[in-house]
């Protein structure tokens, strides 16, 4: 066989993990709890109301759905995005303010390719989204990390991270229910951070998949919305609120920015799917999404509860673990425990599976993490799970 | 407003031209009669058969559609692929040599990504596949172009190339009723494009989403086929086929290679539609497609005898074109008129589009050539449209 080793560019690393792939197949393990994948409950997706959307888009749309459309998106589903999802979140935008990308996930990457060269400074959360990292990593920037506490960044740290790189290229966080930590950043926070962007004339990723997954119904201002001045990316999915399948996220920024999002993704794939886009449309125009929002949020609540109130109950005291306002994940601190080398036990003795926290710090470090997805499992699986990992624990 | 520019990354250019935009544009306004865009005609799309399988697979796989699976996609749509439209090329493939794919053009980028570093040699046909150079262009490639005659890439021309440039990344061929000049490379040709890549140790990049488009019921064997020392990477797509809506095309490889497609598919956007490959597969299951294909290549191969003929008929003795045996496109050379320039006058004047050939040549250079994509219109109107051409050349 050919050795394509010479061939490949230096932005590839051989070897490492498929840590993603191998999570995704121990869910599929009917024995095993997996608090792995940060993925919606099956049960809570709408199959029927979509089913039915779709028979309908087809006959209102006919062949325009299966053909090629514009690498902006929809226009309407663009609109819709702007003034019923982004609204909400205090953003005033336009279906011109927006970019449709193959979920949020593909906008991670276009801004690598869009703004960053080999070596490039970005600062990122400690922990912050391995996706993201996974993502950045073949255009080699160089991470400033900065800690969080219960109230998200720390703004000292971030100063004084900005003074130090005057040319960092972006500051990259989640702000909602991080992903893994399940912190949201405060308003107070969010300000200061939109502040310190612009003195130092640094660009702000606000990538807030789970940001309408509060389980008080409250939303917090996005960043983007406490910004007059272009400097805020802000990305957005359909994926946990409604369907990760039909893999449609999007970007909201400045004009010269979407303009630049357009080519890239013309390049990268021409444009997402024409067809799950008027699926979506359709299904929105029919259904009301913010009950089902509502309806969901009610359940993952249940489910943060049962896994909150089972780490209280039985972890040893060596454990720390967050209290997440929303979303998908809890954070664990394991004092004294190598959790990436615990992971197999976990899985062949305890019958548990998560994701050791490792991954989320980009400049690694931090061994004693994990992340929980309580998202999908019933709230007596994740007792028994939880249980199971504080056995392992002791 | 915030000023992006100097955050940028050095792979982009600003400014330069929307053409697939303007082309799509274009399209839209019913009294132009556009030859630009190369996508199927509407009324070949299986609509009526796709609604209905998508309740069908809605029923039989529930919530699984609308959820994340994996980066390879989905094995049985693998499956289907290898043995039921790569055993017809003469590929002998397995599900585990395939990646899906967000249509070929993914494909395109995954490969620049892969395999190219800035200065790179690789080589192309003249002309070649613009949205190949729009998708190559961010990395920096050096082209070393190989002309084309009546079967293909020259093979004089591929030697020399390749003894100058050794160190060339890969060959980037669309052997099969190319676009844009809708030439197929020949049997002979291949056997000695496969044994000089062999010879010079560098790897075929053959993109063929329009194979299965011939006129004359006859399949050429895939360039990959020829081989059997892995290296050819072999795109393929539903796009031209069935439908470029649902954004599911594949690469064929190596298996080292696919294993590099995973996950820099993971990093780009984790997974094609979910929601669409599930419905493939119903409609696969359901439908015959071999016969669509079957039906829809005799359309466009009267549209292509429509297209020919009125060439033939009406235009000056400066213009010479191509008689393709499938795909989309025919192709004109114009002696002695700049194409690019002529468009506006064609658009306004005319009230015709097509696309310049001058965005084919990786090198630039050509101005006088034009592809005209005869796939989306009735016979009459190409006559039409083709008649106002030879009007306005005159
Ligand atoms: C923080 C964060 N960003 C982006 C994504 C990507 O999601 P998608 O591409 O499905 O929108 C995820 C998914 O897990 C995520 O947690
Ligand atoms: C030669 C060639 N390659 C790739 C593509 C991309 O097609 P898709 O991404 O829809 O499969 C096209 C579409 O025009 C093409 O002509």
């Amino acid at each position: 066989m050919f050795d394509i080793r010479p061939k490949l560019t230096s932005r590839i690393e051989l070897g490492g993990s498929d840590v993603v792939e191998q999570m995704f197949a121990a869910a599929r393990d009917p024995e095993l709890i997996s608090f792995g994948a940060g993925v919606p409950a099956p049960d809570l997706l709408p199959v029927e109301a979509m089913s039915r959307a779709t028979v309908r888009a087809f006959q209102t749309f006919g062949a325009t759905m299966l053909n090629y459309d514009g690498s902006y998106g929809l226009q309407p589903l663009r609109h819709y995005i702007a003034t019923q999802r982004l609204a909400g979140l205090n953003i005033q935008a336009s279906a011109d303010d927006i970019c449709i990308l193959s979920g949020s996930q593909q906008g991670l990457d276009l801004i690598a390719r869009l703004f960053l060269n080999d070596g490039d400074s970005i600062i990122v959360e400690a922990p912050t989204y391995p996706g993201a990292i996974n993502t950045f990593a073949p255009f080699h920037p160089r991470y400033i990390t900065v800690g969080m506490d219960a109230e998200g960044m720390k703004m000292d740290e971030l100063e004084a991270a900005l003074r130090a790189n005057p040319d960092t290229k972006f500051i990259y966080t989640v702000p909602d229910y991080q992903n893994p930590s399940g912190i949201t950043m405060s308003l107070e926070r969010r300000r200061k951070l939109v502040a310190l962007a612009r003195q130092y004339g640094v660009l702000i990723v606000e990538d807030s998949p789970y940001c309408e997954l509060g389980f008080d119904n409250e939303k917090m201002p996005a960043i983007r919305s406490l910004d007059d001045n272009g400097l805020v990316i802000h990305l957005g999915s359909f994926s946990k609120i409604l369907s990760p399948g039909v893999r449609i996220g999007w970007v909201c920024a400045q004009a010269d920015i979407i303009k630049l999002f357009r080519r890239a993704k013309e390049a990268a794939d021409f444009q997402s799917c024409t067809t799950t886009q008027y699926m979506l449309l359709q299904y929105l125009q029919d259904n009301d999404l913010d009950q089902l929002i509502k309806n969901n949020n009610r359940v993952y609540r249940e489910r943060r509860d049962a896994c909150v109130d089972a780490l209280a109950d039985s972890m040893p005291g060596n454990v720390r673990f967050t209290r997440p306002d929303g979303g998908f994940f809890c954070w664990l601190t394991v004092d004294g425990v190598n959790t990436s080398e615990l992971l197999m036990r976990a899985i062949q003795t305890a019958r548990i599976a998560y994701v050791p926290g490792e991954s989320a710090f980009a400049n690694g470090g931090d061994h004693n993490t994990i992340r929980l997805s309580f998202s999908q499992k019933e709230p007596h699986e994740i007792k028994d799970g939880i249980h199971r990992l504080a056995e392992l624990l002791k």
